[in-house]
C-alpha cells in the first residue's frame, strides 16, 4: 500500500505552507476563498485523510459521551428509553459531540465498561439511565471523577439534592397528579394500577394519584402487578370477580393499561384507562396517556453536561440549583 | 493541574523496563505474574491512565463501527430496528469493539456524515439500514472504499447478487409463507394486508403470501395500507362495509395487524390476523406474528465485517457466496 499522504503533501501540491492547510482544516474561515478551495482540491486530488485520534490526541479530549443501551428484554414502555437515546444522538451530534454506546448486564458490568473506556480516554463523560435507589453506580464514578448526568434521580438519601449529582428526571407524580385530575371528570371512584412499592419511580408516580384524590376529598382502590401485561390482565381480571369497581383507572405505564383494558374487555366492561409513557401501543389502540418527552430529556442533559451554548465545558462543580433539571411531563388524551 | 504520569514513570515506580509496562499493557500473558503485580499497582498509585486515541493512533485503526440512529418516528415496529441496534452493541463489545451512533435526517446526510467519520479515522466500517431500491449510498461509499455491511438488501439491479456489497437480510417471503399456510387452517380464504406496491420489503412479503396461496391452489383478497394504525383500520373497515369476507388476514407489519383487529372489533368481527415483526404490541395483544429475529441478524453482520472469529479484519474482497446472509424468521403462534 502506498504511504498515506501528509499535510507536508497537501501543502506542496497547493503550493501554500502546512500552517495554512493547517487553517484550512481547523479555522477555514481565516484562509482566503481563493486558497482554500486550492487547498481542498489539492486534499480531494491526494485523498488525505485527516486523522482523528492524532486531533484527539493534542487535545486530550475524545468530544465522546459513553451511553449504555441495556440487551433488548421486550415490553411495551422499553421505547421511552430508545427515544431517549436518538433525542441525545441527534442533539450531540448537532453540538459535534459523538455518542459511543456500550451494552452491560449489570451495574458493576456498567462502570467496568466505563471505567475502561475512561481510563483510555475514549469518552469525556457518561450518561447515566436506569437508576435505582442508592445506585451502586454513583459513589464509583465520584471517586473516579468521571463526570456523568443521570436520566433519572439516584433517589439515595441525599443525593437528589447533591449539586454533584447532575440529573434530569421526569416529574412522575406531577404526570399521575394530571391523568388523575383528568380522570375525576368520570367519577370520583379512580383507581390507580401501580407496581409493588420499593421503586422510586413507581412510588413516586403512585404519590401523585394520591395528592390528586386527597385534593378532590375522595380515597379509591389501589392494585398492584409487576410491569407485565399477562399479570396487569390477571390482577384487574381477579378483582373484577372480587367486586372491584371505579369510574377511570390510572396506571402506573402503558403495559399495565394494556392489561387493564384486556381484563375490563373480557369481563365487557368499559371505563377510562389512563397509561404512563405514552408509547406507540397507547397510540395504536388509543388509550390516554402520560407523554415523558423524553426529547425535552436530551436536552437537559446536554444542557447540564456542556452548558447552553458551550461545545465542551464538562461543569466539574455545578453550582446548586443548576445542577438538576425536572421535566413536567404532558397528559395526551384520546 | 500536575502532569499526567507516562509509562516511563510507571516503569522507574515498578523497577522495570518501558517495554514491560507495555507488555503488561498489551500482551500480559507474557509477564510473569509478580512482575505483572509490581506494574499494576505502579499504574494504581500513580493514576497512570492508558490513552486510546494514541494506542489507535500507533495502529492506524479505530476499532470502532459507525451506525445511524434515525430521529424517533414513533409507530409500532420501529422497535425492530433497535432491537437489532442493541444487539449489534451487545456483540461488537464482546468482540473489543466499538460502536458509534449518529443522526442523519436523509441518506445523503447519512453519507456527509460517514464520509467525516472516515475521513478523520473515527470509524473502520459502517452498518447501513434501511435500504431502499437503488440505494444512493451503495455507491457513493463504494466510491469511498468505506467497508460496509447492509441490514436489508440494497435492492438495486445487481446489487443483490454483487459479493462485493455485504448483507444481511431476514427472508420476508419466507415468513409471510409460513404465516400463510398457518392461516390456511382456518380455511382458503386467507386475505393479504399489505402496503401500497414498490417497496422491495413489503413486494417481497407479500410474494410469500401469493407463492403459500398458489401452493394451495387458492386465491384471496389483497387489501392495502400506509404503515399506519388508523389508515389500516379505515381500509379495512372500507372493506367489510363492501363485503370483504375471509377466513384469515396475513398482515404486512404489526402496525397493520392492529388496525385490522380494530377495524373487525367495531364491526363485531373476529378472525385470525397474523402481523409481522413480533413486536411487544403483538405479545400484548396476544396476536400471532413472524419474528425477524434481529439477534440473528446482528451476528451475520458482525461475522461478514469482522469473521468468525476474527477480532480486526474487515474483509475488502470477499468471495461469492459468503458476502450475503438471509435469515429465515420464525412465525410465533399466539
Amino acid at each position: 500500500m502506498a504511504k498515506a499522504p501528509t499535510v507536508q503533501d497537501v501543502a506542496e501540491r497547493a503550493g501554500v505552507s502546512r500552517q495554512t492547510v493547517s487553517n484550512v482544516l481547523n479555522t477555514p474561515d481565516v484562509v482566503r476563498p481563493g486558497t482554500r478551495d486550492r487547498v481542498l482540491s489539492a486534499i480531494d486530488e491526494l485523498g488525505y485523510r485527516r486523522h482523528g485520534p492524532a486531533r484527539r490526541l493534542r487535545l486530550r479530549r475524545s468530544s465522546t459521551i459513553g451511553i449504555r443501551l441495556d440487551p433488548y428484554v421486550g415490553g411495551i414502555s422499553g421505547v421511552v428509553l430508545d427515544r431517549f437515546v436518538h433525542a441525545v444522538t441527534e442533539r450531540a451530534s448537532a453540538r459535534g459531540m459523538r455518542m459511543l454506546v456500550y451494552s452491560a448486564r449489570s451495574a458493576e458490568e456498567e462502570y467496568t465498561r466505563l471505567s475502561e473506556l475512561w481510563d483510555s480516554s475514549e469518552i469525556d463523560a457518561a450518561i447515566l439511565t436506569g437508576t435505582v435507589r442508592d445506585d451502586p453506580r454513583v459513589p464509583l464514578l465520584d471517586e473516579r471523577a468521571l463526570p456523568f448526568v443521570s436520566f433519572g434521580r439516584p433517589w439515595g438519601k441525599d443525593d437528589i439534592a447533591d449539586p454533584r449529582h447532575l440529573w434530569v428526571d421526569v416529574d412522575g407524580a406531577g404526570g399521575t397528579r394530571a391523568a388523575t385530575k383528568h380522570a375525576l371528570a368520570y367519577g370520583s371512584r379512580v383507581a390507580f394500577l401501580g407496581w409493588p412499592s420499593g421503586s422510586g419511580t413507581g412510588d413516586d408516580r403512585e404519590r401523585g394519584w394520591l395528592e390528586a384524590m386527597r385534593a378532590g376529598g375522595v380515597g379509591g382502590t389501589r392494585l398492584t402487578a409487576t410491569e407485565d401485561v399477562a399479570a396487569a390482565r390477571g390482577a384487574v381480571a381477579q378483582s373484577l370477580d372480587d367486586g372491584f369497581d371505579a369510574d377511570a383507572i390510572v396506571c402506573v405505564s402503558d403495559t399495565l393499561a394494556v392489561g387493564a383494558l384486556l381484563a375490563l374487555n373480557a369481563a365487557g366492561r368499559r371505563m377510562p384507562v389512563i397509561g404512563f409513557d405514552n408509547t406507540p401501543t397507547a397510540d395504536a389502540l388509543g388509550f390516554s396517556s402520560v407523554e415523558q418527552r423524553p426529547e425535552d430529556v436530551a436536552d437537559g442533559v446536554l444542557t447540564l453536561l456542556m452548558g447552553r451554548t458551550g461545545d465542551v465545558v464538562v461543569p466539574r462543580r455545578p453550582q446548586a440549583g443548576t445542577a438538576h433539571v425536572l421535566i413536567e411531563p404532558e397528559l395526551v388524551v384520546r
